[in-house]
């Protein structure tokens, strides 16, 4: 079948399961992303087989070291992706929330509650462990999902569908409320970009460069997630003992991460004693610095950063380092170069800190902590879908909620205009 | 200047005025807002000769009707623009407002935050008085807005905008809050759509072509508005007075406007007898008839419904009217032709109204109401940008709060991870 009808076919079916879905009640999907998660370790053969056909044609395509170790499933990994549906299985309902009720002048009462978005479309890369998570947390939502993984893994998601679907089906539940798109060529997923007759939102989950070809090329409207270009602005009354370790945290605890800092901004009147004792401990942990001017000329060892360094998300072990002479300069470059991830000030000023918080127009903006704790666990979510970097409808770590929209109901006895 | 070197420049002017904006307090935008309704008030034979000149070139181009009468600046439509500035400075600020606040058990504080978007962008037809309104609701959330409206009304446009953007420097104002797009070419609406580096959200305001055009065009996320298949239904318990008044009041008070039902659904044990007076009545007040076969054995002067008139916006004095065998066909109906808008049914059975309220995928879901009440200034937000038919963001009418979004604020003293 050609990718275009097949979208078709399964975004028709996905529309109908959503509104048998939306009437589920909390119980009913509690029990079923229980039932799935069962279902998925009994089945962790099965689930080890395919992906073991995944693995020979990645090595056949030459493909190597973190895709590949991305792409395994063993037991372990099928256990947590279980105990991940268990996990999202216990959390409160978000639906039929009711944000809001009131009485109008005319007698009528209008209520805002919160409902399904409907159906959900997700794109996503190698790791199969995202079939099982979406899966999970758009049943939750009561929301019908497609899944369109990558090439690398379609013997994994098959199967993992497979195994989900039979789940529902002994459930009571439809089993198109999860959906994978056979088809993994580039045309799959430009037909899934275009598929707004029947998609309610569209979640790209992976690299800068996926997100951005979905970004230009949907018509469905797209929640952008995870480009993280963050920054830590160590400020003249900044306690410089914490100021290193939060910068060295930001910095080494994980980079390939989003929520990790890429750029070091430094008030000009400590840099001359701060610089040498945070790069110092920097390049203990390997971190290679890329200074401007004022930096190299105190930081031996930095080499020159260039415009497009103040852009990057390197993801590595590699820092870019800038020295400020104002609180101002320091908002005005991240508000220039940021990605408006995750920022943090480093002060014991209180002026700068409220000014910090008000005028760096990012998704988090901390002060004295690290930028590592943007992450809807962390947050407190219980869950999480991404991390949105957009303005519209979620901003920052997305949980149950941002999953969800609202609808008025209206109750009336007669009232006419 | 070429459309995409004027959206650049005018994008790059209105982001760094954003940040300015975001910073203003309430009174100060209150002022503004009243100062500029003074000055356009003041300025209205200036308006009025730029207006005549629009005016002119419309009628050369063979322009009349309701076109040209949209188009018409009067001295009273000039004051009801400036009573709208007024309005709206009168409102609540929605910005600061704290969404929540809680202690993490690492001691840091998360709070989450309302603040602008930042940069809105607009395109729209021929109403200039939308010039005005757009304005006053994106200086008073905090957001700078570029304005593309149509060719006919670019004097008038013009001399408004200039109005307003000396009102605000004389207030301590960036003019770069508001920006008019000179080009009026397709080029130009091309660019904005185009403009993801400095617009948040594009909000088209006009017909369905032209927001089928930005839904099918855009990179900038966008909100769709306006298009409203509406519908009622008539259950078989339904008093059938108040269903007559309904239906009467939902098709002819406006027709015109999205929130006008386009379609009559009767449940088939009622037909008999409620199709004749409901379909009189109707055709007393002009309304064209367009029935299934079912509706056409009673009502011989029904014309042949079509497919397409199911899915039909008429905007005008027609109606599509169906015979439904239950309230699960009248659900299914909706679901399928609807554009997820408004509908209502009226009922006197407690089950049915329940299943309507929570089964139909639709912005507002009324009880024995009249669909009419879709509307921002009738649910009380005090203002209105336009009513989202989509999910994402914003759904049904759009206040205040709908041109802002979130942050989280995080107070930390030294937690790393």
């Amino acid at each position: 079948m050609n990718p275009i009808d097949e979208l078709n076919m399964k975004g028709e079916l996905a529309r109908k399961s959503s509104y048998y879905l939306a009437r589920m009640s909390s119980d009913e999907k509690k029990s079923a992303l229980m039932h799935a998660a069962k279902l998925i370790v009994e089945n962790s053969e099965l689930i080890i087989n395919a992906n073991k056909e995944d693995l020979i044609q990645a090595r056949n395509n030459g493909i190597t070291g973190p895709l590949i170790d991305r792409l395994i499933l063993d037991n372990a990994r099928i256990n947590s992706m279980a105990e991940g549906l268990n996990q999202i299985a216990l959390l409160e309902d978000p639906l039929g929330e009711v944000l809001s009720m009131k009485k109008r002048p005319n007698g009528m009462h209008i209520g805002q509650i919160r409902v399904p978005l409907g159906v959900i479309g997700i794109i996503y890369e190698a790791r199969p462990n995202v079939t099982v998570d979406a899966f999970g947390l758009c049943l939750k939502t009561g929301n019908a999902v497609i899944l369109r993984g990558g090439k690398e893994a379609i013997n994994s998601n098959t199967a993992i569908v497979r195994i989900i679907q039979e789940s529902l089906v002994s459930q009571g539940f439809p089993p198109e409320a999860v959906q994978l798109v056979g088809n993994t060529d580039r045309e799959s997923a430009l037909a899934m970009m275009k598929l707004n007759k029947y998609l309610d939102v569209l979640i790209p989950r992976g690299g800068a460069g996926l997100i951005r070809t979905v970004v230009e090329n949907s018509r469905v409207p797209v929640i952008e997630t995870g480009v993280g270009n963050c920054h830590a602005f160590v400020d003249e009354s900044a306690k410089t003992g914490m100021a290193e370790e939060i910068v060295i945290n930001a910095k080494t605890q994980r980079p390939g991460v989003c929520n990790a800092i890429e750029t070091l901004l430094v008030h000009s009147s400590i840099a001359d004693t701060f610089l040498p004792v945070i790069c110092d401990k920097l390049r203990e942990h390997k971190v290679e610095i890329r200074g401007d001017k004022y930096v190299r000329e105190i930081i031996g060892y930095a080499v020159p950063a260039s415009e497009e360094d103040w852009y990057a998300e390197y993801l590595d072990l590699i820092i870019a380092v800038k020295v400020v002479h104002s609180l101002s300069d320091a908002i005005n470059h991240i508000n220039k170069y940021g990605s408006q991830h995750s920022e943090t000030i480093i002060t014991e000023n209180y002026t700068n800190s409220q000014r910090f918080l008000s005028e760096v127009d990012s998704a988090a903006v901390y002060v004295n902590a690290s930028t590592r704790f943007t992450d809807g666990f962390e947050f407190g979510f219980g869950a999480e879908i991404g991390i949105s970097t957009q303005k519209l409808h979620a901003r920052g770590p997305m949980g149950l909620k941002e999953l969800t929209t609202t609808k008025y109901i209206i109750y009336g006895n007669g009232q006419i205009r």
